[in-house]
């Protein structure tokens, strides 16, 4: 097969053959096909688009391009959730015990954070001790052993993806459907799931910032899934404020020690709550959604679901004081506040702007070198529709960089639209798409 | 400026201002723009286009990242003629000493056989001793003496084309008007014209097959000519059969000398007098195309053409001898016949497949380090139209490589279809554009 041939074809908005896109991917991680020719092929996928067919072959050539892991010896149902990646999403760190203590195997491997959004790994990593850099033989021992795993991408997993993320981060070929779902989907299926629970967010905090786009992207990562025989379920939620009020590594997990308690944060236990039942019924443990909420919330009620937790803290090395008395972990060295500039109703915020802040004072990266610091973020309060009064405070800052207080103080000041008329509560859970 | 943001922003249709064109074309040319990135603006330039302004913008920085020929200090017009590329296409060869003889001097920075198509440089390296790898000084020195002067890209030339072209080649981006304009228009505007006539070929043996392709590509010529306050006058012309009979780089020098004696080659003949009318006229020397083209006909007729044809060949240091006594030069080692395989007429002929039978012969080359033979070649008697009976001479072939006869045999008889009916010469001259 000639590369430039199978460039042509894309550009003249043809379809590659399953072996066509294999050749390309195979030669591309193998270094035989240079990064130019396969950055004019990125960037015709993004601007001629791929079928269902080819987005899939895609997806297997990614996955193929390294380790599948099988877990078949490990009897009963294992089902995965994946973000598309948001502010305050913390979803993971509370369904993986809820679903594991209901009895469902969750193989889970996570990503970093990215722009303005937090990663699981990043704040898994915040608990002192935890490690999410286990090879596959403690993967496997860890699921079997508490039915629960979250670790990080390994270099065997998906080589494929690292290599073509890399490339279309320089070449402005990200927000392109295919490529996306190859990307998403190659390295969910690489963890032996039998099912997969999506939560695509949309809003100013999403990289799918418009509905319409947000159920396309379902819909591809829907059709991959089956097309690959595995049980699919995606939800598409609103991103356009922080889920729950805690924003940054260690102040998340706090925020899910809480929920995992038994305490309630509306729209974070809502979102929580419903993956966790779709997950509970993918596995075969409930015959409908609701039915599966319910047993989510008995989890988390008996007090099994912390429980869960805690064991998979302790076997992936982590120290479960701070998880037991969370109070004992350090504070960040400075704290500010910042208080609501009018009386009324919050109308609107950007979402995109508060992760931003998040990141400045600490909880993100601005470049790949830099380091997390775990202490760093945000409590926010206010809710869009809530009502708040002049000089009441609506969000405190936590950060060791004491000059970024100000920049983050000031994008999160101008990111709130009040409004004197009452405004309209968001709809959490815009679409459930099977 | 940002790169990824110019990759961007040509990837969401946007407009490119003539800074951040600069910015990308200065920046790659230096190495400080790699590959992968420039490969992906250029399959967005490809398929979202530019705008005219773009193209312009494009060509301005594509020239400049060279040296712009001065040659104010020659009194005179300085006018040049390109084609487009085509199958026995030797109309520089003739029209050079023509136009020059008539007064008007022509710049010629040449290129070299590019796929199924001849280059000008190649075929005056035929001639021996030729030099087509002048300085710049020695380039005004001949031109200044005798009036014209042919020489190859040299470095100092537009190098920004020769890194794009590079790249365009193995990432399936060469058919794209705009960078087609660019690369065409940033070496003429270098060698110190005040005015260009384009050949812009069109049919089977021609990279534009379609005239409307040939025709946008002409209009993009023209507009970027005239942003650069040049004359300008665009001819569309016929490329579905060799233009002349004789195919092959000497083939095509012993062809030229002809004409430039006085000989008939009908279509040779129309479109090279068109064409050195038309810079005629351009350059002053006459009020119109028509009053041009009977200058150049005078200018054969008083051998003071084919004169100037032996003095350019001297001060490029070219064996005159030759060129006086053509028959003196050596033979081919072998030479084989087609036939008419039917008695009827011509039809149509695939071009492009006579084009790559010549190269087959050793008339070009297949890959970029083959080695050309002056002396291979075709020459090819009928046009479409002709009448011919079986068993008649229609083509003889001349080559050193005996086992490449047979192919160039096939890909010759298999191009031509015969017709019982009368059949349509070909109108040569399609549209002339200003």
């Amino acid at each position: 097969m000639n590369t430039i041939e199978l460039i042509t074809k894309k550009r003249n908005k043809g379809t590659l053959s399953k072996e066509e896109i294999l050749y390309l991917v195979n030669s591309y991680t193998k270094g035989k096909v240079p990064d130019y020719q396969f950055a004019a092929f990125l960037m015709a996928a993004y601007l001629n688009g791929m079928t269902k067919e080819e987005t899939a072959d895609l997806t297997s050539a990614m996955l193929y391009s390294g380790k599948v892991i099988d877990l078949s010896k490990i009897a009963g149902a294992k089902i995965d959730k994946h973000s598309t990646g948001g502010v305050g999403d913390k979803t993971s760190l509370i369904l993986a015990p809820i679903v594991a203590s209901a009895g469902i195997y969750v193989p889970m491997i996570s990503g970093r954070g990215l722009g303005h959004t937090g990663g699981t790994l990043d704040k898994l990593e915040s608990i002192p001790g935890f490690r999410t850099d286990l090879n596959l033989k403690r993967y496997k021992q860890v699921i079997k052993k508490c039915g629960a795993v979250l670790i990080g991408q390994t270099k065997d997993i998906a080589p494929a993806d690292k290599l073509m993320y890399s490339l279309r981060d320089v070449t402005a070929t990200v927000e392109s459907i295919p490529l996306i779902t190859g990307s998403i989907m190659s390295k969910k299926l690489a963890e032996g799931i039998d099912g997969l629970v999506l939560d695509v967010k949309t809003g100013s905090g999403a990289f799918m910032k418009k509905l319409s786009e947000a159920k396309k992207l379902a819909a591809s990562l829907i059709d991959t899934a089956k097309s690959f025989d595995k049980k699919v379920m995606a939800f598409i939620t609103d991103m356009n404020q922080p889920l729950g009020n805690y924003i940054g590594n260690w102040l998340e997990i706090y925020e899910s020690i809480l929920v995992l308690q038994g305490g309630m944060v509306d729209d974070l236990n809502e979102v929580t709550f419903s993956l966790s039942g779709a997950m509970i019924m993918l596995g075969g443990k409930a015959k409908s959604l609701k039915e599966g909420i319910e047993i989510a919330k008995y989890e988390v009620k008996t007090g099994r679901a912390f429980d869960k937790f805690l064991e998979i803290v302790r076997l992936q090395n982590g120290d479960i004081s701070v998880i037991k008395n969370p109070q004992k972990y350090p504070k960040a060295r400075y704290s500010d506040e910042i208080t609501a500039t009018k009386s009324g109703y919050i109308k609107s915020l950007d979402n995109y702007e508060i992760g931003m802040a998040a990141l400045e004072l600490g909880a993100g990266r601005l470049t790949k070198d830099d380091i997390i610091n775990p202490k760093a973020g945000i409590i926010f309060y206010p809710k869009i529709g809530s009502e708040v009064k002049k000089g009441e405070v609506i969000a405190k800052l936590y950060t060791d960089k004491k000059k970024s207080i100000d920049s983050a103080k000031n994008r999160i000041s101008k990111s709130i639209e009040y409004s004197k008329e009452k405004t309209k509560k968001v709809k959490l859970i815009k679409n459930i798409l099977t």
